[in-house]
């Protein structure tokens, strides 16, 4: 089966929960799942879920915890780049046939690696390989290279109205 | 906790995953998930993974397998009518903490039962329900009442090259 190359962006809610159900729709399928976190450290109530899976799906976190607004530190460049480059041996071994790459567009973004660091990396995939990059302001160029691209548009967010992440629904 | 009502809508990918994906973080935090899918019929391969989640998510279906193009008879009416009625218990109780009527947008749509009767049946929650709608064409009425809507929208789609549904991914 050919593998393809997916891309959630935009602003509305529902991109990485998206990738998860994916994640969970492929195990059911028998197939392997790695989900790399750039930027995200710390567990979230699908953590806990994704412990059944511990057969099939592998999640590993390349973040400090707090989304970055403003300007990334060398922290943060430097356990970015090190999840990229990890990357690189989990995508070209082929031993997954699903990878995500949750909140890579805000990596490149925020330049903690440039796009085509990025591009480079999923381009080492075997042609079976399914690849998965979610976040917010993907690049062109990303775009541009992927199959299927699904914008999550807000049409209205009660975040708007002061209602804060609750867990087991935002986290 | 106030429960919110959630809309998944528009034409691209990630509507029913985004959902499967919510579910997964919810059971995550303990809580009790009814998924209601009305038009499916059969296994998908996320069912398999949800059988790992017996304990914390239910799944049901109401539907003939089949999507509807052209108009809808009196049997696939029967089925989500019966699945609308089943629903006024499964919310009314509170026993579930989220409950997902998947497909409920195209079921409106197609006029399986008119968007009153789904509101009817989502207004009789106890405060502390979480309720998650998916489905393209979500009527208006329904957006009005939500409290978080996301378009899905289709960018760039596969399926326009020739790629059927595939397992494991799509299915």
């Amino acid at each position: 089966m050919k593998g393809y190359i997916h891309v959630y962006t935009g602003n509305g809610k529902g991109k990485t929960t998206a990738a998860i159900g994916l994640a969970i729709r492929a195990a059911g399928a028998g197939f392997k799942v790695f989900i790399a976190q750039f930027l995200k450290s710390g567990e979230y109530s699908e953590h806990k879920s994704l412990l059944r899976f511990s057969d099939l799906i592998k999640l590993k976190q390349y973040g400090r915890g707090c989304f970055i607004y403003g300007n990334p530190d060398e922290q943060d460049i430097k356990f970015a780049k090190k999840g990229l480059n990890e990357l690189k041996d989990i995508i070209s071994s082929g031993k997954y046939d699903l990878v995500i790459l949750d909140e890579a567009n805000i990596a490149v973004y925020y330049k903690l690696f440039t796009v085509e660091e990025l591009i480079d990396v999923i381009n080492m995939r075997p042609k079976n390989v399914e690849i998965v990059i979610t976040g917010r302001k993907a690049h062109p160029k990303l775009i541009e290279l992927a199959d299927i691209v699904t914008e999550m548009k807000e049409i209205k967010h009660y975040y708007r109205k002061g209602v804060s992440a609750r867990l087991g629904i935002e986290k």
